[in-house]
């Protein structure tokens, strides 16, 4: 008959600083560092850290752009945190756009889930990669470059993208140009663009300057 | 009015080393790097090296886990290639299960797309996190621990898996156990199990020894 | 003769913030990171610090599995927080086991100091790698891989590890099945093995459910 | 008396494979790797691979920009392979500009060596930085967000450019949306640009579509 | 006529915890960890946090090296902090030196903006390379190798010299030799030197012991 | 009863490119990346790949030093290859030294099995850490930090070193000073040494110049 083992780990598994980095999960209420957020303790994680279910209600597309974001981030899903992982959900109606942006902290993976998608992005050498996408299909965008997702199908799209961090960012082109208080004078100068142009969609975009 | 602009950056666009690590597209018949695969050539590159199609088929789920694994990691989908990202399929038939595995080299974010899932893993302190999944759920399973994922509703389930590495790797704790030539006595004298439990999984999994 | 350098890189050494991140030896009170313990203030850090000596002393192997393991990770070590290394002492009387188990965080090297252990390793591709190590003898465990350690001499064995990472973890596949609350019917769903080996070995190793 | 000491450390420096990853000249002749070029072999490298003159050559700012930018990236620069830094001269003329653009694969630090310079970037956050630098001044530009340089003073303006990658990449905002190949109906559905001005730059900047 | 766009993406972007790791500006209040220091809230933030003017000034050079260092790391310059990239100021009168040191956690590369030097390395595989350098020319020092500058013109020189990292340390070898209390017998012994050149050097140093 | 399991994952284990990545055993024949030396293919890797008798072998200590490195690193050790640890055994006869000197790629643990060793490093702060260390003790060397051990007993000391790098390289402060060609004012402007002191030593250890 077998007795039960003495627990020879126990300096390990019984341990008041019992958190082997297995994982951190995010305690938003502390100092960030260069690698994330602090982590909770772990005696006071439990599984819910560890799921999210925000990405199973559709985002509203009653907007311009007819497209909506759920990020599942370290913000969100404090479970991923460290963990160089994270999610996000994709909804566009009918004529639906994910415009020109770039994530700078990691690259993500499109998987197309209902609808069908005109997606692309383009090289440092300025090859332009542009590809459309139906259900089941995935694409790859590789970290930091512009890239966009165009709902080119006759009904609404539905996708999640996965990024290879769990803080990836989100720049959105239009947001940089035209939502913010960089002068026109600026963005004419940096961008080629007209004046009139500029002014046009900071009117539309709620930008000043 | 604006004339053609001189190519100032041309050192960098015209290179014929234009392959500025962007990316790194796997060519499969060069040796390997601890980094990864080797990169193709970037004139060879096309948006097909970017996209991938096999995950919008369903895996075979005849037989006896009724269930199946179809990856999308560098080695199927060189695009991912350096870029610390991959995909898998999941298809479970009713009372299909994903058994105890572990990926040696990456996290794990779970989706479930369709049906319902019972999905758990155990940490380093050998705590139990498990919960029941419903369609637009994620869970994430941290690097390296043994997890697995249950359908344990009345219909056929499918998700999709996201990792944080273009090669995860995937050790199915029953094949490292049954399903090679480890000798019995070794894995009696390892695991504790009784020979005759052993040998009637070797006999299952085609393990020798 | 030389007179006595004006201290030209004063800014550097005599800032109050002298920690030019060499180290970061553990405060263990202090919220943890995605990278690590948080680090004591440097004036406060001394020698002892950066020296253990808990390595010296023997485990105690008298239990069911005949092998203690004694960790020097950064939570026991805090000199080697951040520095991606750490160590462990294995002591194993004869007929002594290490059972199967991984180290989520880091690759494992194992130095033979005394006796003869019999050691191995399975792979991704269901490989096995098993060896009959000597005194003097070395042998590596890549990061996550199931592996195992058996004293297969005739005297006692003294072994000691070395991780890549300052916190490697440990999952012990016994625990993880058969020393926890996870319920019967989901190990035999996940792992095949049969219900009355399972109630036996959860009886020895003090599960529940 | 002192005799020669035994070169007791010969295994490691007679080796054949002397190469002990001190660094990585790069051989650009052979397949890359996700870390980077191949490396030139140990015995065939010689200072003139860490050392680099092209920095030192004004740039021709005779362009519509009235700016240059010179890389010394590892592809120039065949000794910063794999060393996680590289450098980059900025010639910018009166009236010179450096459009917005990124860098998807470093951070930039900037160094203003003659001139003044008028310097920004925008965050995720959609915040802007923007400061006016004299000579001596550094600026640092986060990775992968968009950035521009405008010489914002009466004279010919010098900087130079540091970033934390061999191969930092350079995505010019203007070249991703007017300089290639990219469809006017596309470029306006992901950037809400009027076609007139997207036909208008697509004309200078030799777009076709 | 375009209708203001309504904010989608407001989940991240009006986010009190907007902190996207873009970036994380030193707060040298608070602990360290091992990547770095922890971050400043990001509403602190301001464009003062990512533009330092401390390199505008020349350094002091009426000492015995006739050199001055002026460090912009992350402890001086807090916005570099967790982004791999830092900077440096070197002045050198005639005849000065920057004696033998190594930077233990980053390579170097050093740009001559003045004068002319004599700079080198020496690798593991003691292998020297050393050559001079004038104006506009770089030269990368590998990570934690042995290397020196010296003026070797008949003016003035100033160079910068940039960093993979925001910390990189520095350890000069006469101080870690001759300005400290390591005693006079373990640096004879460790280093070969005879007492009295040792003891010679503690004197001009401020070294004890 | 069980029937055999159809193998659901045989894209996985069947694939000709079964090479998951969970090792990279090097190939010293090929080319190396900046990441280590190309991987030997799986099909022709070994257990014997992953051990390594080298370090069982007591190291010939009949010289200057009295002392012997015996390294069982990437190039001797093909297996720790990618994996970021490697291993070497110190042998120190009665008096003997191991000489100041850096690893310039890793931080290094000692651990002492026979004898007496007196070590110490010095910090980029220029603060000394030394301790007597006995049999069983631990002591962590910071990465890149000049270090020393001494055998300070009176018998023969044995002791193994961990790295956390597969190849942390070797620099010998006296091999870099007075073992090459570095011409003797060279090293006399930088460290500040007598032209005798140094003529003396660069006699004992083979420098020329």
């Amino acid at each position: 008959m077998i007795t039960p083992i003495i627990f020879i780990f126990s300096l390990l598994l019984s341990s008041s600083h019992a958190a082997v980095q297995d994982f951190c999960v995010a305690d938003l209420s502390l100092p960030e560092s260069p690698a994330g957020y602090a982590c909770k303790k772990p005696a006071a994680v439990t599984v819910t850290d560890f799921v999210f279910s925000g990405l199973g209600i559709a985002g509203n597309t009653s907007n311009i752009i007819k497209a909506a974001v759920t990020p599942a981030f370290a913000t969100q899903f404090p479970g991923v945190n460290g963990l160089g992982i994270s999610l996000a959900r994709l909804d566009l109606a009918v004529g639906g756009v994910v415009p020109f942006h770039t994530h700078p902290g990691g690259s993500e993976v499109l998987l197309v889930v209902q609808g069908t998608l005109c997606a692309g992005f383009v090289s440092s050498a300025n090859t332009v990669y542009i590809k459309t996408l139906k259900k089941g299909d995935i694409m790859v965008f590789p970290q930091g470059l512009l890239h966009f997702q165009i709902n080119s199908g006759g009904s609404q799209a539905l996708a999640f993208v996965s990024f290879s961090s769990a803080t990836p960012g989100l720049q959105i082109l239009d947001y940089v140009l035209f939502a913010n208080n960089l002068p026109t004078e600026v963005i004419a100068a940096t961008t080629f663009l007209d004046a009139a142009q500029i002014k046009k969609l900071k009117g539309a975009l709620g930008g000043t300057g």
